[in-house]
This record gives structure tokens, sequence and C-alpha cells, in this order.
């Protein structure tokens, strides 16, 4: 049996317990550490799980995904995700294959930047397409998320922006050399995700296309960070203000205000700037 | 301390390890029944939680909320709610109503349907708007829920349709009698949902505004149910079709599906019809 276990957000108290079952009984763990990242790592994930045997899986691991569906047909194995496991295609790919192997799968749901973003006070059935906001470089400055997001508000709709991670990306060097060199690990602070997409605005208002109004400076957003852990942050502000708040250490997320319902205006006003 | 707990989908050992410990220490527990309902009841959760004296809330007793945060200062109390805590509005305005009078009031996240959905292979960023379908009756057949459906299709994006559930509804006869008694509950099936979808389309074939071509009955659906539980069910046809699937017991869901992704056609082909 494969089991695909959500970690939830936060710490290693996040597991269901009928996950904490299937990590206890299984013969391999797999740990998945590049989608996104828990508050502890795997040294505190092993001493909760009383095991000291957690394999940590990268990109390359699990995507190519033999070594982990090794022998699932007799034995079982677990493989950890932060938040949901279906929250990244990596893993549905992976039950897809294992499915496929004729390998039985269970899948432990847990809570995910998706739904437990409902703790800004803003309505989850009042949000619209959810967003990711990529690092940029000097020469790759995509920005189609700008597009999602005026679509979510001309609909009244709130965005969720999930910030880009960059963990184990292989230096150019290394890529050059092939030799396998890693870049230290980069998370998107809600500061550059703001100033991202105030530059978009800015070229909008400088090229012939006028921007849409909706999405200005003075639009009201919402900075999350280490959502469900218990230094969990949120604070509600502009647009413009969102560029300097000082939120520590990852993950980060944005979320851009829609029309706000009273009782969501009074909630965020408890941690308004 | 109000602790607001999420149990997830499935059944008693859904909760987290973190909800269990706050469960098992706190003064006063409520289970919030009306929202939302677990595979199992009250006495699985009590055998589960070894201890017997779990308090059922109803609405009246959630919305009025004094009764919950009675002592909740200086004891601690735990409101049990099925999936996320923050699934519905009314313990939004309970975690506001805390805040105010001065609670601290501790979150405990977990999976909800609006993240484990994923389980159908339909991408989360690839959702639009989530909407709900009420229970018609002869008289009321509000169809607001088409437009938001149309308005995801047109963008290529999926729609996750709530279900309605009617839990401890009083009696026509009770309103009048101003005597408390209470319809059994009720639980919408796929079945009812995709009949009542079939209906609004017909009549705008049948009056002057021509429907949208984008919805009809060959869309693609996938009505799931109980999701999270081990006899979990899920199935692929189109939205004609569904109205004569066998699901079994509630809860019941159903995705109308957007544009599709290969990775997720293949997915839904694994349990077409």
């Amino acid at each position: 049996m494969l089991y695909i276990i959500g970690l939830g957000l936060g710490d290693e108290k996040d597991i269901t317990y009928k996950g904490l079952e299937a990590v206890k009984k299984a013969n391999r763990v797999y740990l998945e550490e590049y989608t996104s990242i828990l508050t502890v790592g795997k040294r505190a994930l092993e001493a909760f799980y009383e095991r000291d045997d957690l394999i940590v899986a990268d990109r390359e691991l699990v995507e190519q995904g033999d070594e982990i569906l090794r022998d699932a047909d007799c034995a079982d194995v677990a493989l950890l995700v932060v938040g949901d496991p279906f929250g990244a295609t990596t893993h549905t790919d992976l039950a897809l294959r294992a499915k496929k192997a004729g390998i039985r799968c269970q899948i432990i749901h847990n809570a995910s930047i998706m739904n437990a973003i409902g703790c800004t006070g803003l309505q989850l059935y009042s949000f619209g397409e959810t967003v990711s906001i990529p690092f940029w470089t000097e020469t790759w400055q995509p920005d189609s998320f700008y597009d999602k997001i005026i679509g979510n508000l001309s609909r009244g709709l709130h965005t969720l922006c999930l910030l880009d991670i960059k963990v184990k990306e292989p230096t150019l060097e290394s890529l050059v050399k092939k030799k396998r060199e890693y870049e230290p690990p980069r998370f998107m602070t809600v500061n550059q995700a703001a100033s991202q997409l105030l530059q978009i605005i800015q070229r909008k208002e400088s090229s012939q296309l006028s921007p849409e109004k909706c999405l200005s400076a003075d639009s009201i957003c919402i900075a999350v960070c280490r959502v469900g852990s218990s230094d969990q942050k949120m604070t509600s502000t502009t647009l413009q203000k969102v560029t300097a708040l000082e939120m520590g250490p990852p993950l980060h997320s944005l979320v851009i205000a829609g029309t706000l319902h009273p009782l969501e205006e009074e909630y965020i006003s408890e941690f308004s700037l």
C-alpha cells in the first residue's frame, strides 16, 4: 500500500491520528520537502514519530517515482507531504502511476493553505482562482497572474496568491558542469510579491494599455505568514504598504481582497496595520 | 482559551494530534453538527476521545454564542467542527466574538471539502469560485449558482458545487405552534443537483435567452461522495448521466469540469462510468 499523507501546516503535531498510525507502521517513509515546508524539520518529525529513518525525497525522486513505488504492492510505503497530498501536480501523478502499477493507494487528507486561508476571515466561497507568483529574474518577468487577479476582482472575488519557493535548485554552474550543486533555498516574501505587482501596474499605466482600475497601490490586501503555526501572523493593509511589512520567516502568502462582506470587513479590521 | 478544532472529513481518526490533545484537556467540548457530518456520530467520537460528555451544539447554540464562550477566559472550551473551522461563516463570527470579549482563540486546521476535492485529480488552482446548490421547493427555485458556473467555465475553470444540507430544520407546524419539532435531516444527492441544473438549462433554452453553450447535458462532471472516508466514491461522467448514478449515503458533492489538462483527463478516466 502507498500512503500519501498530508502533514498539514505548522509543526509535527498537525498530522492526523490516522496519518500517524500509517507512519508508525510503514516499512519506508519518505518526506517531500520541495513544494512546501513546516516550521519544524526532519529531526522533529523523527522524534515525534519515534523512528529515525525518514528519507528526504527531492523533486527528482518523487517525479521519477520508481524508488518510492518499489515493493509497494507488498510493503507499506508512506510519502509525507506538507499541507494536503493533492496540493501539487507531482503527487497526483504519483498516485496515478501507483494505480497503473496495481498498487493500492490511500490518501490521508489534511489542511493546506487552500482552505486554511479562511483564517483571514474571508469566506472561502468568495475566492476566485488561486494564482502563483514566481520569482522574477532580470530577463524573465511573467505577469499572467495579474490578469487572473483582475478577472477575480471584476467579479468581486478574493485572490489567494501563492508565493514562489525555490528549494534545491541547481546552480547555473552545476548545470554546465553536470556536477550536483544547489542554490540556497529561497522563499518569496509578501514584500517581493507586492513589489512585483506594483511594477506590473506601473508598466500598464505607462504603456498604451491603461490598467484595470480594480487593482491599484491602494487595493486592500491581507499578508499572512506561517499559517497554522503558533506564531502565525496576519496584517491587512494596502498593496503599497505590504512592500514595507515585516512578516518574519517563511512561508508567506498574500490575499488580494475582492468585495468585502461586512463580517469580513470587521474581521480583517482586527489586524489592520 | 477557545479552541475551534477541525475534525477533517471521514471518521474519528481524522482529527489532528494537536486537536486531540486540546480535546482531551478541555473543560467543555461542543460538537457542531449542522453544517456538515462525519461518517461516524457522537458516540464514536466520545469513545475515541475517552470522554462521555460531548455537548451537541445546534445552530442556535453556536450563533447565539454566549453558552460556548462562558468562562472561556479562564477555562478551556473546545468547539469541534467537521472539516476546517473556517468553512462556515458562523464559526468566523464566533471567533470574532471571542476576540472582542478578550478570550484567546486557537484555530486547529484540518482538511475540508474545499481542498480535499483535489482527490479528483483536478488541480486546485484550476478551480474558480465554489457554489452552493440549495434544495428547491415548488415556489422557491433560485438559480444564481448557474451564472457562477458559467463564469468559471468561460475562463476554463472547474466548479466545486456544495450540496444543500438540512439538519434540525423546524417543521412548518412547529413554527406556527412555537413548539419545537424538527424535520428529519436531508442531504442533497448528486442526482438532485444534476437534475436541478438540467432544469435550469432547459428553462434557458425555452426562454428568449439562449443558454450559454459551455454548460449542457453533455458537460463532464465528477460526482464524489464521502470524501476522505474509507468508502469514498468518485465517478466521472456527463451531467445527464449523473442524474441516474447510485452514490450511496451522504455527503455528496459535484464538480463541473472546466478545461481539462491531459494529466487531469487521464486521472478522471480511471473512474469514468
